[in-house]
């Protein structure tokens, strides 16, 4: 029943597996814990593809690797203290939500955002709050959903991110760097020429964007850290912003806009969660990620409309809004099929033990 | 224990059964599944309701016609494809957002939004994406409310419009209508006087807007239309906005604004669904209804002042929370009786069973 | 097991009970359900709490005054009314939000909102209209928690004024005071210096803001309202208001939004909540509700950012989103302790109850 690439992903199973000796080792378990949790903002409970997208971020700017880093530990610690199943923080899902409101902070602060400016104390203090409370949220959302087998996503993230950040102009300890201003709403009618550099940019600093990196040598190797892990998440990982893009130069978006990625990062994350990591990637998993990956394109602008009068970010919102539509519709969809979150590895495995006839049958 | 009227209905059960030939002719059932989709709009599952509406939407402008038709068929047929239950289908609950989805964009697209203007493919392709995605939106929200036996509404057109819709600056080759565009927000301090016509448009208008049509005629054959299925639901749908077009004149609203109806379709939808469907209309049930017409009332406006900043409409948004909020509040309230969904037929057909004993005991 | 101030809270019980003669006597029944209504704004089911803190309100504004009562009046009428369970009435829940829909509305459409002006008959039939309502939504978000143990704490008052005051630039009768208009934001640059003003009127002002009145003395009384019922409750509710000044000073936010209270009325009730009225108050629950306050400083101006573009009081929602969070989280977190809201009654009665063995598990 095996497809000839099994052998490999068995042998890939040690980067899935706890780094060697983290059951013993208070000090290895923390960075398995850092590293896993970092590869989980893109579904990856795999700690080689955790350092490899921290190495693509490093190559992008230390500011930014040093918060999430801190924000990955902080969330983590916090869930450890209070008493969170050891099982949910051993898989890194206490981690990447602090991941990204650590990076999402010192981003919105910076005045030079492409590299970042080196947080202050003030600063400092509200990316170890705010990842605390990603925690708290992470914990509140699972028990709002209930026996729903939906996860949070990185909605934790988006909201304490938010509580904070949207309190900023308050305060003159907390400036903000240029993408934080009230935007005016006006029709859109002109734009510069699209080049293949729009789609490239469109595609790979689409990924980079996830991790708010303007960059996209940082967001191609972002997506052989999702490779290592699985071929059909990566290639997810880079259809849905190249599509994202395609669509978004069809309909005539904003050179600019496309060009930063800013149409891709959520269509990212939209085509790997639903294509083949939450549902079985079959015909009709290519077409309800293929919806998904369509409604999330014409979703962000939507939210970054929501969002112009206070001048606030979209952060990973309308992914999450949308995958959570495709996830809680399942129950009603009988032609669907979706995976049990314990299921939920990686899509060659789950199509593997489908095949083999070893998959739960989802709910 | 039977009424007068109940001979009349039993016959008018031949338009509420499916239309004859539906069992065994794919066509005849798509459409039926159509014509009861339009119907379920406004709370009737009848396919001579959902003709007259068409005729009623025809009267005013083809371009509504078909992007109702369209939109309507694009969610069933997602439904079909996903494999939505059939009873559900068949009773036309996978048409209703469709149909809103699809005349929603055309109306606030159109620069001509009384008349409408011919989509271009751009908009299609809008329509049938929104249309389709209103369905996984349906299932979603049916999913989140559990067993708590409280519809989806019209929040699937809502939040599927809408998702599309507040994109619209970002594109090119989505221009969008008079209609939509940021308004400032400034206390109301003059208006044009009232004259009859202000409540007569006020109330048909506020019939026709539920389908976002501008003219009076055509919701006066709305109202035809639900009352060959119901004479309480026809009373209650002109009842609402009459209603709240005098309220509105008391506290002094906007002339031109209730004479647009636009005070009026959040409160028939209102009216209809609290006054008799998803409770019995007793004395409770009155009053019950006529708490939420009022706050209807209210709760447009509060809705437009928050959308005013981004420029986008309410759409059915103030009826669908204020209804939910009714719904949801029912068990907590051991007087009020409510209908358990599957009973939801007509309020006559209730209050019949209601009398004969033959009702369920509600949630 | 007992502490000394054990006896001292066995007196206090006899104003905790029903006053005497509740049982037998309609009238006093009726005055019972709005002072214990008052004090369960601040969790205090204790009718001496109910007439200190009218008390307060009645130093400060008659205006006030009356709006309180008429509020709790009407938001319990409508609950006996719909036939609300006796022993949630009789407990006061029916009642709180009442009495902020009453202050609140008088409050915004007042010129002079320190004082208050006296509503004229279109507000004073709005805030019977919203009291009312305010019951609908306590029961539907009741209903939505389902068997969550997590209270709707003043989420029915916030929902139901904002359906209402959103709307007051639709009508010209109803005018609405300076505190309603759309503001711009701006990052703030510079400050009046702070004095010990500041952090005084932050702290009791703070605490007077909960029941929107501008007075130190108010909030003075108020606490020592709360000091009659319990010595934890009591400190909570003086310490979250001066944290959150001290943390707004350290942050550099506007001297006068400091010296006004606004970054201590969430802050207060969020101390109040968690510090040992919903969590058992030892180490951890001092944490928890740490944390809780902080988040809820930075989350007020994050409110009062989302709604400056429709000029739009936060109202209590940070307070509620936060301790929200915090309840929903509390089944993810085995080291947190609970208390069941059964068991909810006052922090040293819960403190006790423990220390004997005689408290449910929580949740």
């Amino acid at each position: 029943m095996n497809t000839p690439l099994a052998p490999l992903d068995a042998k890939l199973d040690f980067f899935r597996d706890p780094i060697p000796g983290a059951e013993e080792n208070g000090v290895i378990r923390v960075i398995d814990w850092i590293l896993r949790g970092v590869g989980q903002v893109v579904f990856q409970s795999n700690w080689l593809s955790g350092i490899i997208i921290l190495v693509a971020i490093a190559v992008n700017s230390p500011v930014y690797l040093v918060a999430a880093i801190l924000g990955t530990a902080v969330s983590t610690f916090t869930a450890v203290f209070l008493g969170v199943d050891r099982g949910l923080i051993d898989a890194g899902l206490l981690g990447f939500n602090g991941t990204l409101v650590g990076i999402g902070l010192a981003f919105y602060q910076s005045t030079d955002f492409t590299n970042g400016n080196w947080p202050d104390v003030f600063l400092y203090v509200l990316i170890v709050v705010g990842s605390a409370m990603s925690t708290v949220i992470l914990s509140a959302i699972a028990s709002l959903f209930g026996g729903r087998s939906v996860p949070t996503l990185t909605a934790p993230f988006v909201l304490a991110t938010w509580l904070i950040l949207f309190g900023v102009y308050a305060f003159i300890e907390t400036p903000h760097g240029t993408l934080v201003g009230v935007r005016e709403l006006a029709p859109l009618t002109d734009t510069a020429n699209y080049t293949f550099e729009t789609f490239w940019n469109g595609t790979f600093k689409g990924i980079a964007e996830i991790y708010f990196q303007d960059n996209w040598i940082t967001g191609l190797i972002m997506a052989i850290g999702v490779f290592v892990n699985t071929r059909i998440g990566g290639i997810m990982m880079i259809f849905g912003p190249a599509l994202a893009a395609v669509i978004a130069m069809i309909y005539g978006a904003d050179e600019g806009l496309i060009n930063a990625g800013l149409f891709g990062f959520n269509a990212s994350l939209t085509a790997i969660a639903i294509g083949g990591f939450f549902f079985l990637f079959d015909w009709m998993g290519a077409f309800y990620m293929l919806l998904g990956v369509v409604v999330t394109t014409f979703a962000w602008p939507a939210f970054a409309t929501l969002l112009a009068p206070m001048g606030m970010p979209t952060f990973t919102f309308p992914f999450v809004v949308i995958t959570w539509f495709f996830l809680l519709a399942k129950p009603g969809f009988s032609k669907v099929r979706a995976v049990a979150p314990a299921d939920a590895t990686y899509p060659e495995d789950i199509m593997r033990r489908n095949r083999s006839g070893d998959l739960a049958p989802g709910y």
